[in-house]
């Protein structure tokens, strides 16, 4: 399948599962060579995980399907842009590239909040709307030394 | 349980479940009034899953033990700053609070790229290291005005 190929199937899972009441308007395919090896489709309301939107669970699929936590090698395609949740679950996949159809904007207008995430990201942490809190510190950092001195960790 | 108490239940998980070999050096918990809902640690490469983050892990947990997909009412105690894709599920999950020990720039020395991460989120798209490709979008938003039309949509 080519890139539009794989474009259009995201943008028609988006629309067959929401119509099927899975949740909301959004779609993502995972393919590898042109080969679709995970489907995704917003599960929040269906799942009752507010994790499980589109490219969170082709991104699992994927990975269950290759048997491996990295995705080098494929690429991704949404039938929107994707929130800063997935974009970022885009980069820990490592996956080549990113194909979208509809803007967060789109998603704005629809009702969504990606945009507003998108701002309160780029905050400092005391200045976000959601208040966040910061203690122990120190007694956090022996794991992270931990990790750094475990001959056997297995990088990601 | 206080929120020290909370946060030092999360600081352990990060080494505990580390040193057991099931992935990075992270830990969470979300509660409810002091009383833990769920738990959530990194399993990334033990289950083959990159979003297998503590604190999503932890997230998903709390909303099948509580039946829903909003956390309102409750906080998250993470053993680390959560990273974007982390702090993005926490927005999604409508969750009152977080709580946090080590930084970003702790993971960082850790090797982990969440630094980098936030740094690339701030970018317009086309400005990352991470190709994005848009196109389509005429195709795609008819999901999205069927989504605003349906009379018994779930909202999240």
């Amino acid at each position: 399948m080519n890139h539009d190929a794989l474009l259009r199937e995201a943008i028609q899972l988006s629309m067959e599962k929401m119509l099927a009441g899975e949740g909301g308007p959004f779609g993502a395919v995972v393919a590898r060579g042109g080969e679709i090896v995970g489907r995704g489709w917003n599960q929040v309301t269906s799942s009752l995980d507010p994790t499980a939107h589109a490219e969170i669970v082709a991104i699992r699929e994927a990975c269950r399907r290759l048997g491996s936590f990295s995705l080098e090698g494929c690429e991704i395609y949404s039938s929107c842009e994707p929130c800063p949740m997935c974009l970022a679950a885009i980069h820990w996949a490592r996956l080549d590239r990113i194909h979208y159809a509809a803007t967060r904007d789109d998603a704005a207008a629809a009702g969504f909040d990606d945009s507003r995430l998108y701002d309160q990201l780029v905050l400092p942490p005391a200045a976000r709307e959601l208040p966040m809190v910061q203690s122990l510190r120190d007694e956090a950092l022996p794991a992270m030394d931990a990790w750094r001195a475990k001959a056997d960790r297995v990088e990601y």
